[in-house]
């Protein structure tokens, strides 16, 4: 390596240090049994004990009440959006989406080819750099659940509440701020996660999802999109992506070792609240969103000239902070600040910003 | 590690001993990147040349014509079930569907979710230790495709050769035995394997489809079950397994430095025929398939006595010859020889078996 690299990609992204030399210290034979992790049958003993072992970390990590599943699936947030409307309408025709941004219109869109949806709110006009208030949402009461998405990655809108709809499950794509704080599980109907986040590798998404809606798919549904047939077999029903289910397994007791979800909150709020602060303190960047609900995990900004874009991606670069280039949707650039993104990664960013805008500004 | 393992297992399975030393050399630091593989985003331009680099290497080593897209999925064979008939019914309702055992039902069960399908032959007379005679097959006019499965993994019965059913698109699910000899790529309409077997860590799924037969796909089709809308993204309609791809990609070239897949045939066809022999003269062991359609990857057999079953598998393991207990539902043992298994892995197991049989024989 050339030079420590701090990496602030929205996805795949950054894990942490010590997993990963784990992983290597691991990977041509895990724990004495001659085997890496990759090459092991899942249903043997040994893989069989990772799994188990990363459900239970996970479980305790987010408190996760007995009557939910935990599931481990294939396929990303954007398999969730097809299996949700077909798992969870349960003979409803129609559902409640709420729009705070690109993700929330992805989940739409795809849901929209099996349901009626409702959008009961939309923050568009504000160009998704606020989320409506919970009493202008304009509910249907035939739906079958509300679907939000608690951090917009590519504009960087994220809740820090939690929806108050009365027996209406809560649906939520928790992609990129899961495990960044503590949440009450059971507030919700289900919870997903794709893993390339805050959990893992790509290749796994995570599902949490209260027991009683199972059992009612949609006809017509492909069984590998079947959530029970999952619940069914401890997320065995075909081979899972194990390798990636090892890796967020070692995740987990990462977390637990830092203090849980509490410790990484605070952890993570300084983290985010330093770049805004420097954000915020300057005229030559700038962040548009409502202070109410900033992300602490994705940190869009701008350069007040715009066509210093790119010699500030180079210059970073060159002092080790990559992956800062804002979602082509938005331009710009974006600082993602997930768990694993150690606080030196943020100073480092901040004092590289003073020294930009110094030669620069 | 205690001693050098054996692996024998199905899948996932043993990988190249010199694919995890790179992958562990590379672990935290890909080529002064600086970044795990795993934290790398996969539209930057390092992934970018790992997946590009990957898919140049399988389309040398199966000579993959120019009108076929080799596609990188998630969700396994089990997912295929149902991508298949969805993507290539292209509007008709019925397809041909041979079955030589327990992975051909599975498929078959999924299909006929979506289709008509009519079950041109079936083995199942014979315990699934024959392959039909082409000449027997009651094929239907108006199938939109055929679908057979090369090697069925549990039992052992593999094709060495390609139906030639003229415009009929032939599909087949080639999990377990993609890569270890040449085929004919252009005799195909599509050719899917999992990962797992002889490709890499499961989590991936390879897709090789004929690109006329794309673009027609059923209504209420799930998008990630579009091939187009990956045929369309070098396969990042959304964001794919990253590490699995990349370690594939090592699986590629490790195959390409031991001489392609002549030279893998030639070994995989020595590996299995010694066993095949050690079994044959021996009455303590034994395979009931025919001769003419033994597989070079799987070999299941059971012992004479059936009670030394467990014991076999007991002092095997503490030899080091692990994970090779038959499928539950045949039982018995069973070998996997694929192409990462070496040649000593198989000669150990042959010398085992010669001591066990003189112990208990």
């Amino acid at each position: 390596m050339k030079q420590p690299v701090f990496n602030f990609s929205p996805g795949p992204a950054v894990l942490p240090h010590a997993v990963l030399e784990q992983a290597k210290a691991e990977l041509l034979d895990w724990h004495g049994s001659g085997m890496s992790v990759m090459e092991m049958s899942h249903r043997g003993r040994e893989f069989m004990s990772i799994a188990a072992q990363a459900e239970a970390d996970l479980r305790t990590l987010m408190q996760i009440p007995q009557n939910y599943k935990v599931l481990f699936l294939q396929g990303g947030a954007h398999s969730q959006f097809a299996m949700i409307p077909m798992n969870l309408a349960r003979g409803k025709s129609q559902a409640d989406y709420l729009d705070t941004g690109d993700w929330s219109l992805k989940a739409i869109e795809e849901g929209r080819r099996y349901l009626d949806l409702n959008v009961v709110a939309s923050s568009a006009a504000s160009h998704y750099t606020t989320i409506p208030p919970l009493a202008t949402w304009q509910l249907n009461p035939a739906a079958a659940y509300l679907h939000y998405t608690s951090n917009e990655t590519i504009r960087g809108v994220e809740f820090d509440w939690i929806p108050e709809l009365g027996d209406l499950p809560l649906v939520v794509d928790m992609s990129s701020d899961i495990l960044s704080r503590p949440i009450e599980v059971s507030r919700f109907g289900l919870i997903y996660a794709g893993a390339q986040k805050n959990i893992g590798p790509a290749g796994l998404t995570i599902v949490i999802v209260r027991e009683d809606l199972l059992g009612q798919v949609m006809e017509g549904t492909p069984s590998m999109f079947n959530y029970q047939l999952y619940a069914e077999t401890e997320s065995m029903y075909n081979t899972p992506p194990t390798y990636a289910w090892y890796l967020a397994g070692l995740v987990f007791q990462w977390l637990l070792q830092q203090g849980g979800l509490e410790a990484m909150a605070q952890i993570n709020q300084r983290k985010a609240s330093k770049l805004y602060a420097a954000i915020d303190q300057s005229d030559f960047y700038h962040n548009p969103v409502d202070p109410d609900c900033r992300s602490w995990m994705n940190l869009p900004f701008t350069l007040a000239n715009p066509k210093l874009e790119q010699r500030f991606l180079d210059e970073a670069a060159q002092v080790g902070l990559v992956t800062l280039k804002g979602h082509r949707l938005v331009g710009g650039m974006r600082a993602s600040l997930y768990n694993a993104m150690p606080e030196e990664g943020v100073d480092a960013l901040i004092a590289f910003m003073r020294d930009f805008e110094a030669k620069h500004g």
